[in-house]
Protein backbone atom coordinates (compact mmCIF):
# COMPACT_ATOMS: atom_id res chain seq x y z
CA UNK A 1 0.00 0.00 0.00
CA UNK A 2 1.44 3.30 -1.24
CA UNK A 3 2.66 5.67 1.91
CA UNK A 4 0.25 8.65 0.15
CA UNK A 5 -2.35 6.86 0.72
CA UNK A 6 -2.16 7.39 4.30
CA UNK A 7 -0.45 10.66 4.68
CA UNK A 8 -1.55 14.53 3.63
CA UNK A 9 0.03 15.80 0.93
CA UNK A 10 1.89 19.33 1.25
CA UNK A 11 1.36 20.39 -2.43
CA UNK A 12 -1.57 20.33 -4.98
CA UNK A 13 -0.85 18.57 -8.54
CA UNK A 14 -1.53 22.35 -9.31
CA UNK A 15 1.14 24.05 -7.06
CA UNK A 16 3.77 20.79 -7.83
CA UNK A 17 2.90 21.72 -11.62
CA UNK A 18 4.09 25.56 -11.34
CA UNK A 19 7.15 24.42 -9.34
CA UNK A 20 8.43 22.32 -11.73
CA UNK A 21 8.00 24.34 -14.73
CA UNK A 22 9.89 27.08 -13.03
CA UNK A 23 12.48 25.13 -11.74
CA UNK A 24 12.98 23.14 -14.70
CA UNK A 25 13.03 24.58 -18.48
CA UNK A 26 12.82 21.46 -20.06
CA UNK A 27 9.33 20.88 -18.28
CA UNK A 28 8.29 24.03 -19.19
CA UNK A 29 9.11 23.13 -22.58
CA UNK A 30 7.67 19.94 -23.08
CA UNK A 31 4.19 21.33 -21.34
CA UNK A 32 4.30 18.46 -18.31
CA UNK A 33 0.89 18.30 -16.65
CA UNK A 34 0.61 17.14 -13.38
CA UNK A 35 -2.07 15.17 -11.51
CA UNK A 36 -3.33 13.30 -8.97
CA UNK A 37 -3.21 9.29 -9.68
CA UNK A 38 -4.52 6.02 -8.57
CA UNK A 39 -3.97 4.72 -5.28
CA UNK A 40 -3.02 8.50 -3.91
CA UNK A 41 -0.42 8.80 -6.44
CA UNK A 42 0.73 11.64 -8.66
CA UNK A 43 0.15 11.31 -12.37
CA UNK A 44 2.16 13.42 -14.66
CA UNK A 45 1.47 13.29 -18.66
CA UNK A 46 3.92 14.30 -21.50
CA UNK A 47 2.20 15.46 -24.43
CA UNK A 48 4.06 13.90 -27.97
CA UNK A 49 6.62 16.09 -29.62
CA UNK A 50 7.97 14.98 -32.79
CA UNK A 51 11.46 15.69 -31.57
CA UNK A 52 10.81 12.25 -29.13
CA UNK A 53 10.41 9.79 -32.60
CA UNK A 54 13.40 7.27 -32.78
CA UNK A 55 14.18 4.65 -35.65
CA UNK A 56 11.05 2.53 -35.82
CA UNK A 57 8.43 5.46 -35.33
CA UNK A 58 8.24 4.84 -31.63
CA UNK A 59 9.65 7.00 -28.89
CA UNK A 60 12.80 7.41 -27.98
CA UNK A 61 13.98 5.89 -24.60
CA UNK A 62 15.16 9.38 -23.06
CA UNK A 63 11.93 10.71 -23.69
CA UNK A 64 10.29 8.21 -21.01
CA UNK A 65 13.24 8.22 -18.91
CA UNK A 66 12.54 11.86 -18.52
CA UNK A 67 9.54 11.45 -18.14
CA UNK A 68 9.45 9.16 -15.11
CA UNK A 69 11.96 10.84 -13.46
CA UNK A 70 9.51 14.27 -13.33
CA UNK A 71 7.23 12.30 -11.74
CA UNK A 72 9.31 10.61 -9.06
CA UNK A 73 10.05 14.38 -8.64
CA UNK A 74 6.61 15.87 -8.38
CA UNK A 75 5.31 12.39 -5.87
CA UNK A 76 8.18 14.06 -3.41
CA UNK A 77 7.10 17.50 -3.59
CA UNK A 78 3.83 16.81 -3.02
CA UNK A 79 4.16 14.80 -0.49
CA UNK A 80 6.98 16.93 1.06
CA UNK A 81 6.57 20.66 -0.21
CA UNK A 82 9.02 22.57 -1.75
CA UNK A 83 12.13 20.77 -1.26
CA UNK A 84 13.17 21.40 -5.01
CA UNK A 85 16.67 20.54 -3.99
CA UNK A 86 16.17 16.48 -3.59
CA UNK A 87 18.10 15.02 -6.54
CA UNK A 88 17.64 11.58 -7.97
CA UNK A 89 20.49 9.36 -6.85
CA UNK A 90 19.35 6.10 -8.29
CA UNK A 91 17.02 5.20 -11.65
CA UNK A 92 16.32 1.77 -12.78
CA UNK A 93 14.20 1.49 -16.06
CA UNK A 94 13.07 -1.40 -17.89
CA UNK A 95 11.27 -0.78 -21.47
CA UNK A 96 8.71 -3.16 -22.07
CA UNK A 97 7.06 -2.10 -25.15
CA UNK A 98 7.78 0.54 -27.70
CA UNK A 99 5.53 3.15 -27.38
CA UNK A 100 3.63 4.78 -30.37
CA UNK A 101 3.87 8.69 -31.09
CA UNK A 102 1.24 9.67 -28.70
CA UNK A 103 1.25 11.36 -25.27
CA UNK A 104 2.71 9.18 -22.28
CA UNK A 105 1.36 9.17 -19.01
CA UNK A 106 3.31 8.32 -15.54
CA UNK A 107 2.00 6.95 -12.21
CA UNK A 108 4.63 7.42 -9.40
CA UNK A 109 4.43 6.43 -6.09
CA UNK A 110 6.13 6.53 -3.06
CA UNK A 111 7.11 3.05 -1.32
CA UNK A 112 9.28 4.05 1.14
CA UNK A 113 9.78 7.82 2.92
CA UNK A 114 13.02 8.17 5.06
CA UNK A 115 14.67 11.19 6.21
CA UNK A 116 16.76 11.13 4.26
CA UNK A 117 15.69 9.61 0.85
CA UNK A 118 12.64 8.03 -0.75
CA UNK A 119 12.30 4.69 -3.17
CA UNK A 120 9.91 5.41 -5.80
CA UNK A 121 7.95 3.35 -8.49
CA UNK A 122 6.50 4.61 -11.68
CA UNK A 123 4.68 3.20 -14.38
CA UNK A 124 4.64 4.64 -17.93
CA UNK A 125 1.74 3.82 -19.97
CA UNK A 126 1.04 5.01 -23.53
CA UNK A 127 -1.84 7.42 -23.79
CA UNK A 128 -5.30 6.03 -23.59
CA UNK A 129 -4.39 2.36 -23.67
CA UNK A 130 -3.45 -0.01 -20.65
CA UNK A 131 -0.33 -0.57 -22.24
CA UNK A 132 2.80 -0.54 -19.78
CA UNK A 133 5.62 0.58 -22.14
CA UNK A 134 8.18 1.35 -18.74
CA UNK A 135 8.78 0.31 -15.52
CA UNK A 136 10.63 2.31 -13.27
CA UNK A 137 12.57 2.32 -9.56
CA UNK A 138 14.17 5.53 -8.42
CA UNK A 139 15.97 6.36 -4.97
CA UNK A 140 15.78 10.20 -4.07
CA UNK A 141 18.11 11.83 -1.56
CA UNK A 142 16.06 14.48 -0.17
CA UNK A 143 17.91 17.61 1.80
CA UNK A 144 18.38 17.40 4.96
CA UNK A 145 17.97 21.23 5.85
CA UNK A 146 14.04 20.58 5.12
CA UNK B 1 38.93 -5.83 -20.81
CA UNK B 2 36.43 -4.49 -23.02
CA UNK B 3 35.44 -6.33 -26.38
CA UNK B 4 36.13 -3.45 -27.69
CA UNK B 5 39.96 -4.03 -27.95
CA UNK B 6 40.10 -6.85 -29.72
CA UNK B 7 37.43 -6.65 -32.50
CA UNK B 8 37.63 -4.57 -35.61
CA UNK B 9 34.36 -1.68 -35.65
CA UNK B 10 31.70 -1.45 -38.62
CA UNK B 11 31.44 2.18 -38.51
CA UNK B 12 33.95 5.08 -37.56
CA UNK B 13 32.56 7.37 -35.21
CA UNK B 14 31.67 10.31 -37.54
CA UNK B 15 29.61 7.41 -39.74
CA UNK B 16 28.12 6.61 -35.84
CA UNK B 17 27.11 10.12 -35.54
CA UNK B 18 25.54 10.58 -38.97
CA UNK B 19 23.43 7.93 -38.34
CA UNK B 20 22.43 8.64 -34.99
CA UNK B 21 21.64 12.84 -35.75
CA UNK B 22 19.66 11.35 -38.90
CA UNK B 23 17.69 8.93 -36.57
CA UNK B 24 17.45 11.34 -33.47
CA UNK B 25 15.85 14.59 -34.23
CA UNK B 26 16.96 15.10 -30.13
CA UNK B 27 20.40 14.27 -30.93
CA UNK B 28 20.82 16.41 -33.90
CA UNK B 29 19.55 19.54 -31.91
CA UNK B 30 21.67 18.59 -29.07
CA UNK B 31 24.61 18.53 -31.27
CA UNK B 32 25.74 15.70 -30.04
CA UNK B 33 29.50 14.34 -31.16
CA UNK B 34 30.91 10.96 -31.43
CA UNK B 35 34.24 10.30 -30.73
CA UNK B 36 36.58 7.10 -30.06
CA UNK B 37 36.64 6.70 -26.31
CA UNK B 38 39.80 5.11 -23.98
CA UNK B 39 40.56 1.39 -24.28
CA UNK B 40 38.67 1.56 -28.17
CA UNK B 41 35.59 2.23 -26.65
CA UNK B 42 33.09 5.30 -27.81
CA UNK B 43 33.06 8.44 -26.38
CA UNK B 44 30.15 10.75 -26.95
CA UNK B 45 30.40 14.69 -26.14
CA UNK B 46 27.00 16.85 -25.20
CA UNK B 47 27.26 21.04 -25.54
CA UNK B 48 26.05 22.56 -22.60
CA UNK B 49 22.60 23.64 -23.08
CA UNK B 50 20.87 26.40 -20.93
CA UNK B 51 17.70 24.10 -20.91
CA UNK B 52 19.35 21.20 -19.03
CA UNK B 53 19.21 23.27 -16.23
CA UNK B 54 17.75 22.23 -12.55
CA UNK B 55 17.56 23.48 -9.69
CA UNK B 56 20.86 24.50 -7.80
CA UNK B 57 22.27 25.39 -11.18
CA UNK B 58 23.57 21.76 -12.17
CA UNK B 59 22.88 20.14 -15.32
CA UNK B 60 18.85 17.85 -15.10
CA UNK B 61 19.45 13.63 -14.19
CA UNK B 62 17.50 13.36 -17.64
CA UNK B 63 19.96 15.51 -19.87
CA UNK B 64 23.01 12.62 -18.42
CA UNK B 65 20.43 9.68 -18.77
CA UNK B 66 19.24 10.72 -22.47
CA UNK B 67 23.65 11.51 -23.29
CA UNK B 68 24.32 7.78 -21.87
CA UNK B 69 21.74 6.33 -23.52
CA UNK B 70 23.29 7.74 -27.06
CA UNK B 71 26.57 6.92 -26.02
CA UNK B 72 25.37 3.25 -25.40
CA UNK B 73 23.49 3.07 -28.90
CA UNK B 74 26.56 4.62 -30.34
CA UNK B 75 29.18 1.97 -29.39
CA UNK B 76 26.80 -0.38 -30.78
CA UNK B 77 26.39 0.58 -34.37
CA UNK B 78 30.45 1.55 -34.17
CA UNK B 79 30.55 -2.34 -33.46
CA UNK B 80 27.87 -3.86 -35.40
CA UNK B 81 26.86 -1.10 -38.51
CA UNK B 82 23.86 0.19 -39.07
CA UNK B 83 21.42 -1.53 -36.54
CA UNK B 84 19.49 1.44 -35.65
CA UNK B 85 16.12 -1.32 -34.55
CA UNK B 86 18.68 -2.10 -31.21
CA UNK B 87 16.91 -0.63 -28.27
CA UNK B 88 17.65 -0.26 -24.71
CA UNK B 89 16.19 -2.92 -22.41
CA UNK B 90 17.31 -1.70 -19.10
CA UNK B 91 19.40 1.11 -17.52
CA UNK B 92 20.95 1.99 -14.51
CA UNK B 93 22.33 4.88 -13.82
CA UNK B 94 23.91 6.21 -10.46
CA UNK B 95 24.09 9.68 -9.88
CA UNK B 96 27.75 10.59 -8.29
CA UNK B 97 27.99 14.13 -8.30
CA UNK B 98 25.78 17.36 -9.82
CA UNK B 99 27.86 18.19 -12.86
CA UNK B 100 28.25 22.28 -13.36
CA UNK B 101 26.72 23.91 -16.31
CA UNK B 102 29.41 22.70 -19.03
CA UNK B 103 29.69 20.16 -21.64
CA UNK B 104 29.44 16.51 -20.76
CA UNK B 105 31.30 13.97 -21.84
CA UNK B 106 30.47 10.13 -21.69
CA UNK B 107 32.65 7.24 -22.60
CA UNK B 108 30.93 3.79 -23.36
CA UNK B 109 32.08 0.15 -23.87
CA UNK B 110 30.38 -2.93 -24.52
CA UNK B 111 31.18 -5.34 -21.60
CA UNK B 112 29.46 -8.14 -23.10
CA UNK B 113 28.10 -9.00 -26.39
CA UNK B 114 25.82 -11.38 -27.06
CA UNK B 115 24.17 -12.41 -30.53
CA UNK B 116 20.59 -11.12 -29.39
CA UNK B 117 21.74 -8.36 -26.55
CA UNK B 118 24.99 -6.41 -25.30
CA UNK B 119 25.69 -5.17 -21.75
CA UNK B 120 27.10 -2.03 -21.54
CA UNK B 121 28.89 0.26 -19.13
CA UNK B 122 29.15 4.20 -19.39
CA UNK B 123 30.60 6.47 -17.34
CA UNK B 124 29.38 10.35 -17.44
CA UNK B 125 32.34 13.45 -16.49
CA UNK B 126 32.20 16.97 -16.74
CA UNK B 127 33.94 18.21 -19.47
CA UNK B 128 37.73 19.28 -18.70
CA UNK B 129 37.19 17.64 -15.49
CA UNK B 130 38.27 14.04 -13.96
CA UNK B 131 35.23 14.49 -12.06
CA UNK B 132 32.97 11.20 -12.66
CA UNK B 133 29.30 12.69 -12.28
CA UNK B 134 27.28 9.56 -13.47
CA UNK B 135 27.78 5.47 -14.19
CA UNK B 136 25.54 3.93 -15.80
CA UNK B 137 25.04 0.35 -17.23
CA UNK B 138 22.72 -0.94 -19.49
CA UNK B 139 21.22 -3.59 -21.78
CA UNK B 140 20.28 -3.40 -25.99
CA UNK B 141 18.64 -6.01 -27.38
CA UNK B 142 19.61 -6.26 -30.97
CA UNK B 143 17.51 -7.18 -33.71
CA UNK B 144 17.86 -10.88 -34.81
CA UNK B 145 17.77 -9.89 -38.29
CA UNK B 146 20.99 -8.68 -38.18
CA UNK C 1 -2.52 -5.90 -14.88
CA UNK C 2 -0.59 -8.95 -14.71
CA UNK C 3 -0.35 -11.34 -17.40
CA UNK C 4 -0.95 -14.01 -15.23
CA UNK C 5 -4.38 -12.90 -14.87
CA UNK C 6 -4.83 -13.60 -18.50
CA UNK C 7 -3.16 -16.28 -18.71
CA UNK C 8 -3.20 -20.19 -17.87
CA UNK C 9 -0.63 -21.40 -16.03
CA UNK C 10 1.75 -24.58 -17.22
CA UNK C 11 2.63 -25.97 -14.01
CA UNK C 12 0.62 -26.08 -10.21
CA UNK C 13 2.32 -24.43 -7.20
CA UNK C 14 3.63 -27.90 -6.32
CA UNK C 15 5.01 -28.70 -9.22
CA UNK C 16 7.30 -25.48 -9.26
CA UNK C 17 8.47 -26.19 -6.07
CA UNK C 18 9.50 -29.96 -6.54
CA UNK C 19 11.37 -28.57 -9.95
CA UNK C 20 13.35 -26.36 -8.16
CA UNK C 21 13.98 -28.18 -5.26
CA UNK C 22 15.31 -30.89 -7.56
CA UNK C 23 17.27 -28.52 -9.44
CA UNK C 24 18.79 -25.64 -6.80
CA UNK C 25 20.52 -27.45 -3.57
CA UNK C 26 19.77 -24.20 -1.81
CA UNK C 27 16.22 -24.20 -2.51
CA UNK C 28 16.27 -27.57 -1.26
CA UNK C 29 18.02 -26.63 2.39
CA UNK C 30 16.26 -23.46 2.91
CA UNK C 31 13.02 -25.70 2.59
CA UNK C 32 11.55 -22.75 0.07
CA UNK C 33 7.88 -22.95 -0.23
CA UNK C 34 5.75 -22.12 -3.35
CA UNK C 35 2.01 -21.36 -3.45
CA UNK C 36 -0.38 -19.21 -5.60
CA UNK C 37 0.07 -15.11 -4.84
CA UNK C 38 -2.06 -12.39 -5.39
CA UNK C 39 -3.11 -11.42 -8.76
CA UNK C 40 -2.52 -14.80 -10.35
CA UNK C 41 1.18 -14.10 -9.04
CA UNK C 42 3.52 -16.73 -7.48
CA UNK C 43 4.31 -16.51 -3.64
CA UNK C 44 7.36 -18.26 -2.36
CA UNK C 45 8.32 -18.34 1.64
CA UNK C 46 11.88 -18.86 2.68
CA UNK C 47 11.59 -19.90 6.29
CA UNK C 48 14.27 -18.50 9.03
CA UNK C 49 17.43 -19.51 8.92
CA UNK C 50 19.92 -18.53 11.75
CA UNK C 51 22.64 -18.10 8.95
CA UNK C 52 20.86 -15.26 7.68
CA UNK C 53 21.54 -13.23 10.33
CA UNK C 54 23.58 -9.66 9.81
CA UNK C 55 25.01 -7.16 12.12
CA UNK C 56 22.44 -5.27 13.87
CA UNK C 57 20.22 -8.78 14.36
CA UNK C 58 18.18 -8.85 11.08
CA UNK C 59 18.68 -10.81 7.85
CA UNK C 60 21.27 -10.50 5.54
CA UNK C 61 20.14 -8.59 1.86
CA UNK C 62 21.51 -12.00 0.42
CA UNK C 63 18.86 -13.79 1.68
CA UNK C 64 16.19 -11.57 0.29
CA UNK C 65 17.95 -11.28 -3.38
CA UNK C 66 18.48 -15.53 -3.37
CA UNK C 67 14.65 -15.15 -2.19
CA UNK C 68 13.31 -13.06 -5.07
CA UNK C 69 15.36 -14.71 -7.83
CA UNK C 70 13.82 -17.70 -6.55
CA UNK C 71 10.57 -16.18 -6.92
CA UNK C 72 11.21 -14.79 -10.34
CA UNK C 73 12.32 -18.33 -11.30
CA UNK C 74 8.95 -19.93 -9.94
CA UNK C 75 6.99 -17.19 -11.76
CA UNK C 76 8.64 -18.35 -15.48
CA UNK C 77 8.27 -21.86 -14.56
CA UNK C 78 4.65 -21.61 -13.30
CA UNK C 79 3.70 -20.05 -16.80
CA UNK C 80 5.48 -21.58 -19.47
CA UNK C 81 6.29 -25.22 -18.06
CA UNK C 82 9.94 -26.78 -17.17
CA UNK C 83 11.91 -24.06 -18.40
CA UNK C 84 14.93 -24.61 -16.17
CA UNK C 85 17.51 -22.92 -18.16
CA UNK C 86 16.21 -20.25 -18.03
CA UNK C 87 18.52 -17.43 -15.90
CA UNK C 88 18.65 -14.02 -14.77
CA UNK C 89 19.95 -11.77 -16.95
CA UNK C 90 19.65 -8.65 -14.86
CA UNK C 91 18.46 -8.12 -10.99
CA UNK C 92 17.53 -4.80 -9.57
CA UNK C 93 16.63 -4.53 -5.66
CA UNK C 94 16.05 -1.63 -3.44
CA UNK C 95 16.07 -2.65 0.20
CA UNK C 96 13.16 -0.50 1.99
CA UNK C 97 13.00 -1.63 5.51
CA UNK C 98 15.26 -4.24 7.71
CA UNK C 99 13.69 -7.53 8.34
CA UNK C 100 12.89 -9.06 11.98
CA UNK C 101 14.48 -12.46 11.78
CA UNK C 102 11.15 -14.44 10.79
CA UNK C 103 10.35 -15.95 7.27
CA UNK C 104 9.97 -14.08 4.62
CA UNK C 105 7.62 -13.71 1.92
CA UNK C 106 8.02 -12.97 -1.75
CA UNK C 107 5.25 -12.36 -4.50
CA UNK C 108 6.06 -12.17 -7.93
CA UNK C 109 4.66 -11.06 -11.01
CA UNK C 110 5.67 -10.94 -14.41
CA UNK C 111 4.70 -7.84 -15.99
CA UNK C 112 6.51 -8.58 -19.42
CA UNK C 113 6.88 -11.74 -21.43
CA UNK C 114 8.62 -11.94 -24.65
CA UNK C 115 9.46 -14.48 -26.45
CA UNK C 116 12.85 -14.50 -25.58
CA UNK C 117 13.00 -12.85 -22.54
CA UNK C 118 10.46 -11.97 -19.36
CA UNK C 119 10.59 -8.93 -16.83
CA UNK C 120 9.41 -9.39 -13.42
CA UNK C 121 8.25 -7.70 -10.35
CA UNK C 122 9.05 -9.13 -7.08
CA UNK C 123 7.86 -7.66 -3.51
CA UNK C 124 9.32 -8.95 -0.40
CA UNK C 125 7.61 -9.04 2.65
CA UNK C 126 8.13 -10.08 6.69
CA UNK C 127 5.97 -12.36 7.41
CA UNK C 128 2.50 -12.10 9.27
CA UNK C 129 3.56 -8.14 8.57
CA UNK C 130 2.41 -5.85 6.19
CA UNK C 131 5.57 -4.10 5.97
CA UNK C 132 7.56 -4.60 2.43
CA UNK C 133 11.22 -5.16 3.21
CA UNK C 134 12.47 -5.13 -0.63
CA UNK C 135 11.29 -4.11 -4.19
CA UNK C 136 13.39 -5.76 -7.18
CA UNK C 137 12.64 -6.05 -10.55
CA UNK C 138 14.70 -8.43 -12.90
CA UNK C 139 15.00 -9.47 -16.58
CA UNK C 140 14.95 -13.58 -17.41
CA UNK C 141 16.20 -14.81 -20.61
CA UNK C 142 14.16 -17.78 -21.95
CA UNK C 143 15.79 -20.67 -23.84
CA UNK C 144 14.57 -20.76 -27.29
CA UNK C 145 14.10 -24.11 -27.78
CA UNK C 146 11.59 -24.07 -25.67
CA UNK D 1 40.16 6.31 -10.66
CA UNK D 2 38.90 4.85 -8.05
CA UNK D 3 38.92 6.98 -4.32
CA UNK D 4 41.12 3.76 -2.80
CA UNK D 5 44.13 5.06 -4.48
CA UNK D 6 43.82 8.18 -2.60
CA UNK D 7 42.97 7.60 0.86
CA UNK D 8 44.17 5.74 3.91
CA UNK D 9 42.89 2.26 4.33
CA UNK D 10 40.75 1.64 8.29
CA UNK D 11 41.22 -1.80 8.31
CA UNK D 12 43.66 -4.64 6.74
CA UNK D 13 42.17 -7.22 4.51
CA UNK D 14 43.02 -9.72 6.92
CA UNK D 15 41.02 -7.42 10.28
CA UNK D 16 37.97 -6.99 7.52
CA UNK D 17 37.96 -11.04 6.45
CA UNK D 18 37.80 -11.01 10.53
CA UNK D 19 34.61 -8.58 11.35
CA UNK D 20 33.02 -10.43 7.96
CA UNK D 21 33.31 -13.76 9.46
CA UNK D 22 32.03 -13.07 12.86
CA UNK D 23 29.30 -11.19 12.00
CA UNK D 24 27.54 -12.92 8.93
CA UNK D 25 27.43 -16.17 10.06
CA UNK D 26 26.69 -17.26 6.12
CA UNK D 27 30.32 -15.88 5.24
CA UNK D 28 31.99 -18.17 7.61
CA UNK D 29 30.59 -21.23 6.42
CA UNK D 30 31.43 -19.91 2.79
CA UNK D 31 34.80 -19.68 3.91
CA UNK D 32 35.09 -16.10 1.94
CA UNK D 33 38.84 -14.78 1.97
CA UNK D 34 39.42 -11.06 1.99
CA UNK D 35 42.56 -9.44 0.01
CA UNK D 36 43.37 -6.33 -1.51
CA UNK D 37 42.53 -6.38 -4.85
CA UNK D 38 43.68 -3.86 -8.02
CA UNK D 39 43.90 -0.35 -8.08
CA UNK D 40 43.73 -0.62 -4.38
CA UNK D 41 40.19 -2.22 -4.05
CA UNK D 42 39.35 -5.13 -2.22
CA UNK D 43 39.28 -9.10 -3.57
CA UNK D 44 36.94 -11.08 -2.06
CA UNK D 45 37.85 -15.11 -2.73
CA UNK D 46 34.31 -17.58 -2.27
CA UNK D 47 35.32 -21.29 -2.61
CA UNK D 48 33.51 -23.24 -4.57
CA UNK D 49 30.25 -25.36 -3.20
CA UNK D 50 28.18 -27.95 -4.40
CA UNK D 51 25.35 -26.03 -2.93
CA UNK D 52 25.34 -23.15 -5.30
CA UNK D 53 25.11 -25.35 -8.33
CA UNK D 54 21.73 -24.70 -10.25
CA UNK D 55 20.38 -26.54 -13.72
CA UNK D 56 22.78 -26.96 -16.58
CA UNK D 57 25.77 -27.43 -13.96
CA UNK D 58 26.78 -23.88 -13.44
CA UNK D 59 26.97 -21.53 -10.08
CA UNK D 60 23.35 -19.69 -9.11
CA UNK D 61 23.02 -16.11 -9.46
CA UNK D 62 22.29 -15.59 -6.15
CA UNK D 63 25.62 -16.79 -4.90
CA UNK D 64 26.98 -14.16 -7.20
CA UNK D 65 24.90 -11.85 -5.61
CA UNK D 66 25.88 -12.61 -2.84
CA UNK D 67 29.49 -13.03 -2.88
CA UNK D 68 28.92 -9.17 -4.54
CA UNK D 69 27.01 -7.56 -1.90
CA UNK D 70 30.20 -8.97 0.56
CA UNK D 71 32.33 -7.21 -1.66
CA UNK D 72 31.00 -4.20 -1.60
CA UNK D 73 30.78 -4.69 2.60
CA UNK D 74 34.54 -5.58 2.80
CA UNK D 75 35.66 -2.35 0.96
CA UNK D 76 33.60 -0.26 2.98
CA UNK D 77 34.96 -1.64 5.96
CA UNK D 78 38.23 -1.42 4.76
CA UNK D 79 38.12 2.36 3.72
CA UNK D 80 35.72 3.39 7.09
CA UNK D 81 36.39 0.91 9.58
CA UNK D 82 34.15 -1.17 11.66
CA UNK D 83 30.30 0.94 10.31
CA UNK D 84 29.20 -3.07 10.58
CA UNK D 85 25.95 -1.42 10.50
CA UNK D 86 26.30 -0.13 6.69
CA UNK D 87 23.58 -1.57 4.97
CA UNK D 88 22.91 -1.93 1.11
CA UNK D 89 20.47 0.26 0.07
CA UNK D 90 20.26 -0.73 -3.34
CA UNK D 91 22.02 -3.64 -5.58
CA UNK D 92 21.99 -3.92 -9.50
CA UNK D 93 23.44 -7.03 -11.11
CA UNK D 94 23.81 -8.00 -14.80
CA UNK D 95 24.64 -11.33 -15.53
CA UNK D 96 27.74 -11.49 -18.27
CA UNK D 97 28.34 -15.29 -18.16
CA UNK D 98 27.27 -18.46 -16.88
CA UNK D 99 30.27 -19.36 -14.27
CA UNK D 100 31.96 -22.49 -14.28
CA UNK D 101 31.81 -24.36 -11.15
CA UNK D 102 34.97 -23.16 -9.25
CA UNK D 103 35.83 -20.78 -7.15
CA UNK D 104 34.88 -17.05 -7.79
CA UNK D 105 36.74 -13.62 -7.12
CA UNK D 106 34.89 -10.63 -6.62
CA UNK D 107 37.12 -6.92 -6.97
CA UNK D 108 35.29 -3.88 -5.49
CA UNK D 109 35.98 -0.38 -5.92
CA UNK D 110 34.36 2.64 -4.14
CA UNK D 111 33.44 4.85 -6.59
CA UNK D 112 31.87 7.73 -4.90
CA UNK D 113 32.06 7.95 -1.41
CA UNK D 114 29.77 10.32 0.49
CA UNK D 115 28.96 11.01 4.14
CA UNK D 116 25.69 9.40 4.35
CA UNK D 117 26.60 6.76 1.72
CA UNK D 118 29.11 5.45 -0.78
CA UNK D 119 28.42 4.01 -4.13
CA UNK D 120 30.36 0.60 -5.44
CA UNK D 121 31.35 -1.23 -8.71
CA UNK D 122 31.84 -4.61 -8.22
CA UNK D 123 33.56 -7.23 -11.32
CA UNK D 124 32.73 -10.95 -10.31
CA UNK D 125 35.05 -13.77 -12.26
CA UNK D 126 35.50 -17.01 -12.48
CA UNK D 127 39.07 -18.27 -11.00
CA UNK D 128 41.70 -18.47 -12.93
CA UNK D 129 40.20 -17.13 -15.75
CA UNK D 130 39.67 -13.30 -17.05
CA UNK D 131 36.17 -14.27 -18.09
CA UNK D 132 34.00 -11.55 -16.16
CA UNK D 133 30.62 -13.37 -15.34
CA UNK D 134 28.60 -10.66 -13.63
CA UNK D 135 28.71 -6.87 -13.36
CA UNK D 136 27.59 -5.16 -10.30
CA UNK D 137 26.98 -1.54 -8.69
CA UNK D 138 25.40 -0.71 -5.56
CA UNK D 139 24.66 1.72 -2.75
CA UNK D 140 25.39 1.56 0.41
CA UNK D 141 24.02 3.41 3.50
CA UNK D 142 26.43 4.13 6.00
CA UNK D 143 25.60 4.80 9.65
CA UNK D 144 25.73 8.44 10.44
CA UNK D 145 26.77 8.28 14.45
CA UNK D 146 30.57 7.19 12.90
Amino acid sequence: MPISDQEPVSLTPEEVQTVIRQGLPVAQECGLCVELGPHGGIRVRQPFDEKQIRPGGTISGPAMMGLADAAMYAAILARLGRVEMAVTQNLNINFLARPKPSELVADAEIIRLGRRSAVLEVRVYSEGGDQLVAHVTGIYAIPVEK
